[in-house]
Order: structure tokens, then sequence, then C-alpha cells
């Protein structure tokens, strides 16, 4: 069986990930890619990386081939998704979006963090929420899936057993999170530049970062109660990575977290609990869908310290959607998924 | 009115640093820098930075002229000053060392982390610890000063205005720091390899920390009261900067913090609190002895974070010794430490 | 004596560097720095680190004003300086201009590479180029500098000894350059963001560089005649540093290259010609007015190989335009120069 | 058909890249890698990127063992493959040596740069250089195999068409190279820190690089003729990448260089020769065994500019191995060695 592909926006670096992926994935034909500023130009002109690996040019959206295609991946703006999607539902495509546009089920909440009114909030509630460690299922019979955003992914995972277990108290979680600079996508933005974010550290966003609202929606499902939550991002000066630190109060501090963390993600092709005493490296999943998490309680108190990592644009964006795009297929999950990260 | 100074110990980042910055001074004459392993080189062969500005050679380190100056600074490892500081003080040489065998003041806590037992314990329980803003008088008098390390500094200053008012619970303090490469020393190990530590990010000692009880010891004494702090550092991708962010939760939300912080650090040289809403970046402190601190509310609720910058080898190391050398000798406090930060 | 200083278009990277050096220069009081697209803002907003130091808000150019001080900087994109240098320069002010306006004495190659008619062709004849190592004496004459480029102040200082002794045959000349990041600049373009130009290496310009015929120029003048050269620019995932590497053919193997280098900038006070068998860094110079250079006889053959280094904002751009101004105005050329730089 | 491994002296970045790339091969299966210092000690838990894909530990190396594999890897300090690979050939086993140690067919010139006698005369004489592009059957026939150095492969593929084709003169090549800290290896230097290395630019080796006299003799095999070559090595502040500047004087500046080197490696499934006024960038390779290359003729004279990069320890090192092994065993060439390169 070959999947026929097509990528709407792929000139972000979501974009570029995801035609990496698609393009070593053995089951998939990538149809059509498109951007409206850079059609006609050969992908492997602004990506290099890909000559003799992807042969196609950019080109502007078109319906009728969206709707010809088995599945679509929007790594396009918020906003842009929501308007296109509903078509090719209906038209039996399974529609894919990286973007933010359904990932809110209180459209109240993600009007106001997104800044505009939503398009299609029928869709909206039909959407599955992309994260296969929570709700694989429901993502096997999705028609529409939310990808989850990169900080999300990282911290629903690592908080997600200590949640599920009742075994923090949930009104003074702490996420302090750091991101490579490809999170913050590829337009020029001065904060971005070699100059302004390299030999350099800092937060952004402590007053209010839009992946709050997402970050809390999952872990009240998990928790099944509401929860109290201060997240704060910075900004690393590296390419690609995430890792949150994560703190809760244990209620029991004699629970064994470590079994916990190894029983709840055993099954997990792409969790992976570090030993006892470890610290996971970002490098460790560079390029990988791997998410590697390491569970301490600093100096035996009642503090739980989770340290988890991904690569922002692979399980936090581009790896976690082909693993969607296999769940949605009945492909194997981990299919043209398993490369090794390059280290150093 | 000249100083005459010396460092015992300056292959390392505090040594070089210093030298830079004795080297500008415009009262201090450097007399001598000691290293056995490098004696007879050239300092400026080994940093060419400051090939024009210092002209001395390496030395070993000789009693008789260490005796002879107003002022010895130690950058040496631990241990070591402890051996040799209490000829010294007994001739009336001001000591200053840059790491930490006066920093503890229960000796049995400091030889369970340094693994050692203490050489002169009675100067120990002299010996005054270097954080001007904290205890500048005792500083005045001081003839040995035990200088603080460079997270300490941080999470110190940080929390300082939170514990001094009693705002915060004090039971669970969280500091999740971020340190340069250069805090880990200049003798090579493979963990601060550029090809190691450069395009990654992960947390060390997880499960403890030399500098967890240093911070501790300065934060029971602002608090005058026990407390209970998970201390959380990580190793970022650069060579200098510290930023620590510290979460604490606060007993009245309805507090000012702003101008609670503005007003500690009103007559505060080197503590700058910026303008509500601020992130403040370590480079804006590369190579300055200044501290940037910004204070928020996340969400309007009741935890208090404060995000505070300093460069780990100044203001964390040879600026501090400097700024403490000014107070013990008499010289306007910031005599020598007014360069300005080199940005980009 | 106060020399009252302008800046016009301060809000790139030679600007602040510009307002860091006149910052800590002892006789220099800066009146104003201009901006129409920042006008109001603190200078100190947009570059943290002068907090403290600077405690201008940029304005928008008012000719009255400029008009009022003794030197006016312009650190604008090319072809503004030589529609508003005129009018200073007919009132007594002195004008360095940073950009490219008055570089090239013919102005029709100017008008080639620049894409532009020249606005003022007797002050283009009237402009010194303002490179003290070869040509002091009109610098101090001089009523308008126009300020050498990065890559071409690194690389005349390297070839200078070489073509002004007619020690190496002119016809085949190499530069192989390297810079930073920061010679770019600092307005957004892709591929100066970090995730572009971080973990990277390559070439530029390879076909021809706006730096070319400047370089041409000079190395023409040094040389008394036609040369032929090939100028390969790369970018450098770093911030700041230029590091030329030069090849030239030997007329006579015999020559003692490192003599000759010794002779020629002995009473240079910002070039370093480092021991026999030297490679410098461009860390070295970070920050600092200096230039480094070592010489190579690579197995003794007829091939001369030059190593320069200088930071590309400052000897390359803002230091140089501070240097240029001491002499122009009568002060030690070495004022407000000799800070150190930071190491590591 | 399943082919059995092994490393020897598998802890060095080249070891590891051998590790990811065997790995990943659908055809071999990997027994053994030695490391005497980490013996015992599970390969994932020095590379976490390994967890999950190589359950192997370091192992002591056993003759008896490494006897009994198809085919054997040496990965290991200059000196230790011409010990142990005689026997290993004697009992059929196919030996890649990724070291020095049979590079140089002149043992003299070989002892005089690399400071030893050599072990095996006969053995290192009947060796084949392992370049596909230049001497692909040799390496088929081959029982021991010479890989190149990582300079010398990138310097050797860019002047190939110009030597072979006679285009230019061959007494004036100059090899400007630069290379990421990782070609330093994994043994901790103080050069190779980050703090050391990152943010910084230098030459090296500039009076004589062990890699010279392996390029020179490439290059005059290639051009039948002796050559004179100016070889600089510089170090670039990221982990992974060389890029070869490379200045040739051609014969005859009205050849067509782009149609040259189209055809020369028109058949090779790992030299991309982009289109013209390209620049190739280290990142487009990073991780990959491709290399890409651009040539220019500045300003349309009679220089020949070519530009290479390759990733130094996959074409450089460890992805020629691998390609000679397909080779050697009769597999498809490419086979294994098709991944993409993470970009950005």
């Amino acid at each position: 069986m070959t999947i026929s592909a097509a990528i709407v926006g792929g000139t972000g670096y979501t974009g570029v990930e995801l035609l990496r992926l698609l393009a070593g994935h053995p089951q998939v034909s990538l149809e059509v890619i498109t951007s409206r500023a850079q059609a006609g130009q050969p992908v492997s002109a602004v990506y290099p990386n890909l000559r003799g690996h992807v042969d196609l040019a950019f080109s502007p959206p078109d319906p009728a081939v969206l709707a010809g295609c088995d599945v679509v991946f929007f790594a396009t703006p918020n906003g842009t998704a929501m308007e296109m999607a509903p078509a090719l539902v209906e038209q039996g495509v399974r529609v894919i979006d990286l973007g933010a546009d359904f990932r809110i089920r209180d459209l109240g909440v993600w009007s106001h963090w997104y800044g505009m009114d939503h398009a299609c909030p029928a869709l909206a509630a039909e959407a599955v929420y992309g994260l296969p460690e929570y709700g694989r299922e429901a993502i096997r019979q999705a028609r529409l899936v939310a990808n989850p955003g990169c900080y999300p992914t990282a911290v629903q995972l690592g908080f997600l057993p200590l949640l599920e277990g009742g075994l923090v108290a949930t009104d003074t979680l702490i996420a302090d999170a750091k991101s490579g600079a490809s999170g913050a996508g590829r337009v020029p933005k001065p904060h971005t530049l070699l100059c302004e974010a390299g030999e350099n550290f800092h937060a952004y966003g402590a007053s209010g970062h839009r992946h709050l609202p997402e970050i809390r929606q999952g872990l009240e499902r998990a928790a099944a109660q509401p929860v109290g939550l201060t997240f704060v991002p910075h900004l690393v000066p590296m390419i690609r990575g995430i890792h949150a630190t994560l703190y809760g109060r244990l209620r029991d501090p004699a629970v064994d977290l470590q079994a916990v963390y190894e029983q709840r993600f055993a099954d997990e092709p792409f969790v992976d609990v570090l030993p006892p005493g470890s610290h996971p490296e970002t490098r460790s999943v560079r390029g990988s869908n791997m998410v590697r998490i390491a569970v301490h309680r600093p100096e035996g108190g009642d503090m739980a310290l989770v340290l988890a990592v991904e690569d922002n644009l692979v399980k936090g964006a581009a790896g976690q959607a082909v693993q969607n795009m296999n769940l949605m297929l009945g492909l194997p999950e981990t299919l043209g998924l398993q490369g090794i990260s390059v280290l150093p």
C-alpha cells in the first residue's frame, strides 16, 4: 500500500522536517508541497539537504490536488488549516494540522490566545488531540488530528504518570521549559538571529505563552480536575531540542517514582525512561521521535523532579504528525520513524 | 594609594578574569600570579587577550612574596586556600578566597560535600561571606573573605527580598538554574568539549550539587528560619552567564513585588531591577559585574517568579572578589568594575 | 576638552558598538543618536548592556542639532551619508562615515557596486580613507573620513608589508576571509538566523563582493601598481571576528618575513605581530581595537602565508572610527580604545 | 546475506559514527565493539542516542572473536591497526583502517610524520587507499583498505578533475580548509573545550599538518607529476563539517569548469556538483556521506575556485569506511548510506 500525502505550507522548519521524514517513509508517496511565496522553486534549492531525495517543486495550493490525497498535513500559520480542512475532511481526506487551530477544545479560550474567531467550530469539536501516548485509539478513528505543540508534548508526557496516578498536589505544578531557536520558526525575527540568540540565555513569555492553555487542558484531562500550573519557557542558544524540567509536590513521598514511570511507558515505542540518576540530553533525541525522561526525588524529599527531552521539530511537531498518520492509516506506528540521532 | 595584589593559582578561568579586572583597576598593582604547572610561562602566552596589558609570567608560589602584598586572591582548587591562608592572615595580608574553603559555616556540612577535613576551623569561623548586598559592613572589617559561588550569588540575590520580607512560604522554594560552560572550569573534561556541550542542553547534579548547602545557608540566614529548597542546575551551550529562574509561593498575592525589589536594591551599584514585564538576558551582563533581575507574578496568581542573570566569572567570581577587595581596602566599591558588556 | 559627538543611524551593530566605545571615552560627550524607526525609545531598551551607561533615547535626525556637534558619525545604510555629510562639512563639523559612500575613489566603480549615482562627487574626492596605519597624517587633516570596511581593514593590514616592500608577485594574491555573523548586520535575514548560520559554514559572494574593489584600491595604492586579487569571504558560526588568511608568492624566499612585519608595525598601537609559529585567534581581539598578525612560510617554500584577526565591529568599524576621531581632533590616538578582550 | 562486523576502538567519534551507520545497515550484524578502557559498559551508556538501537557492551579486544568476523574496522589511535591487522588479513578477514597506518605509501614519509617505525611494511605495500571515486576497482579486490583522512577526502575530491585533466598549474595549489571540532576527537584537550573553541576561529598547523603528505600523495597520483601544495587547516566553532576552499591557476581560462566537474562525477553516488553560482553549506551534508562541490571562476579570471563540503565523520571517516565495506563485500555501494541530513 502506498499512501499519497500532501504538505500545505512547507517552507518552514516543521515543513522541511516533514519532508525529510516522509521522503524516508517506506509507504508514503509525497505528491505535493504547497507554498504561495516560493511556488515554482525546487524544494532542494531552499533545503539543499534534500537534493537527490525530494524532486518536487513548491506549488500554489490547489484544492482539487489536495482532495486527491490520502492525507494532508498543514504546516501553516495559525488560522489557515481551519479554513481549508473542512472541505478536505468532507471528501474523506485524513487531515493532520501541525498548527494550533484544533488543539483547544474551549473555543473561547482559543480565540483569546490566538486573536481570531474560529472558522469551523463543529470540526473543532470533532478533532482529536494527537498525543498517542494518551489517546491512541481515538487517533486511529480520527478524520482530523490536532497535532500537539512542542512544549505541550514534552510537558504533558512528563507529568502524565504523576497526574493519572494522583501522585502530586495539582495546585502548584511548575514547568520550567527550555527550547532551541528552531521553535521560533524560519521567518526572520531579530531575537532569533545568531547574533542575538547566540551566547545568550533568557526566559520569555513569563506572563503568558500560547502553549499554556494547551498544556493545562491536557493536564486537567489527565488529572480529571483543575490544575494550577506555572509555565516558564526559555530560549537556549542551540537549534533543536526541548528540555522540560518539571516540579510537583508528592502526596506520598514513599512512592517509587522510577517504577511508576517505567510501568506507565513500558509499551510506548517513543518514550524512553532512563535509569535512576540520569540526566537526559537534548542531543540524544536530535532528529529522532523519541522522548527521554528521568525522574528524581532531590535529597529524598517530597518534591518530584521530572526531566524530559524531545526534538521540538520531530516528536514536538513533524515526527509526531507522522506517528499520527501511521495510526490513522493503520500502518505500524513506528514506520519511518526509527532513524538514529546523529551524535555528536 | 596603590594596592599590591597577588593571585594564587591563576591559570583557570576565574584567574584570567581576575587578571583582566585587576589589569584595568586604577589603583592595583599586580605583583605576582602563581602556577606551579605553568611557572616561567608568560601569562599572555596562555591568554593572548592580555598581550600588551599584563607583562607577568607565572611563578611558583612563594610565601614571602605573597606575605609582602596587601591582598592575596586564591583562585585555587578547593583545599588549597585553607592551607596557605592562615599564615598570610597572621601577617596582616587581606585574603579573598574564590574557592569554597571558607563558605560554609558548619564544617561538618563542608566536610560532607567537599570530602576532606577542614585545615583551619578557627579561621573558617572568622571568615566573612563576601556577598556585599547582604553584609557589606562585615566585609569592610574582614581579614578573610569567602567569595560566594557563582550559582549561590544569583540565587541568593534573587530570593533575598522575598525571604527578608517573609513574603513566601519557605518550605518549597525552587531554583532552576542554568549556567554556561565556563562554570566547569578550564581543566579539560569530556562533557565540556564543544562537541559534547554544543547544541545540547541537560540538567546535572539533580540529586545534589555542592552549591546547594551554600545557597541554603544564605537563604536561611535571610529568612531567619530553615528553608526547603530544590536546586537544579543545567548546562547551557554558551561560554558565560548564569540564569536563575526562581519560584516561591507568595503568602500574600497582593504584595507589590516590583516595588519590593526596586526598594531593596535601590542603593546597590551592581543590582539592576528591570522594568515590569522584562526578561533579563545573560549577554546583557557578559563581562560585567552587574546582576539584572526581573520579577513576575504569572497570570496574577500566588507564584512569585524571579529571573536573575549574572556573568558567572564576574559577579559570580572574579568581579565580586574585586568588589570585596574594594570594600576591604576602603576604596570606592565600584572602582575598576564599570566596563560595559560587549553586545552583540 | 570635551568633544560633542552624534551618531546618525544608531540601531545597528556598528551603532551600538560606537555607543559602547563613546560612552567609555573620557573626552567625549555623546549628544544625540538618531533613528527614525525607533525615535523616542531609550537606547538601553534596545541594548540592555547600556543600562546605567547611556541615558539617551533615539531621536529623529535634526540637521541643526548635528551641526552643533564637533563630530558626527554615520552608521547608516549606504547612500545616506552622502546626502547629509556635505552640509555638515560645510559648517565645520568633522564627519566620519562608517558606510561605504566615500571609500572608493573611482566613482564609476562605486556606482557599479552600490547601484546608485554618487550625490557629492566633490566631497568624495576630498574624503580621506581612514586606515591610520597607512595614512595617518592625511586623517589628522581630514574634514571627512571614509572609515574602511571590515574585510578591507584586515586584508589590507595583512598585505601591506608585502606590497610596500615589493616582496610578492602582485598578480595572484589570494584573500580567503572568514567573518562572524555580526558583519551581516542586525536587520533580520534568513541566512543569519541562529538556525541557519549556527553549526554551519559556507562561502558567499565568491563571484564578487562589494569589499573587493575597496580592497583592491588599497592594495594597488600600497603596491603602486595593479594587483590581481581573489577574495573569497566565508560565514563563521560565531558573532564577532574576522580571520583573513592571505597568500602571496614571494619574489625572494630568503626574505625574513617576521622581521619585515615586526619592523613595519613596530610603532603601531593597534597592530600586534605575534611570535613566529603563532596562529592568532579571533577571540583574542573580541571587543578590542587590536589586529593580531602572524606570518608563516609553509614548509620553507616560496609562499608567504599571513594570518590576521580583528573584531569586525571594532577595528573593522566602530573602533577604527574612534581611532580616526582621536586623530582628527588631536587627541591621543588610543584614548578610549584600551579595553581588554573578555576571554573566554 | 548478513555480514558480521567488528569495531576495534569504538569510544571515539569515528567509532560511534560507525556504530550509528552499521546499526542502520540492512545487511550488517555488529558482533563486537572493543574498548579496553570502557570494557563492560553498555555502548548506550556512553552514547545515549544508541539506546534501543545498539545493545552491545564494550569488550576487551579478543583476537579470536575478531578473526571470526567478515570485516573488522579499526577506529584506533595511529599505530594500533598495523599491529593487529596482519593476523586478521591472514585469516581472511577484510580489514578497514580508519586511522593513518596504511595511508602513506612512502614509509619513510610515514615515519617522519607519525613518529614511529612501521610494523608491517609488506601489508602497507598491499593496502589499497580507500577513495572510491578514484580507484573503485582496487577497493573491490582489497584485503586491507586504508580509509582516507577527513581533510584528504575533501581536498582530493575537489582537486581531482583539475589535476586529472591537467587544467591547472601544479606548483601553486592552495587548500584553505576549515573543520568542525569533532575532527580533533573525543579525548579532552584544552583547545576543543566549548569555552576555547566556541565563538572563536583560528588556523592551526600552518607550518605542517599530518594530512599534508597524504593529500600530496593523492594529488600527485592524479596529476601524474609532483605538485606544490599549501595546506592551511582552520578550526570552526561547530561540531561537524569540513569546508575546503581550493585555488588553482588555470592553464586555459576558457575551460568550462562546470561541465568538467559535472562530467567527472556524473556517476558518483556521493558527489553532488551544485549548479553554477552555488556555495555549498556544511550543514547540507551533516550526518550524510555526500560531498557537495561548487566551482567558480572569480571575475572570469584565470583562478579556479572550488568549494567542497563533507561531514568529516561520515564521508571523511565512518561513512566512507562503510562505502568501502560495501565495495569489498560486493554489496550495493550506497547500502546503509542514504539517510538524509537533518536540517536545520
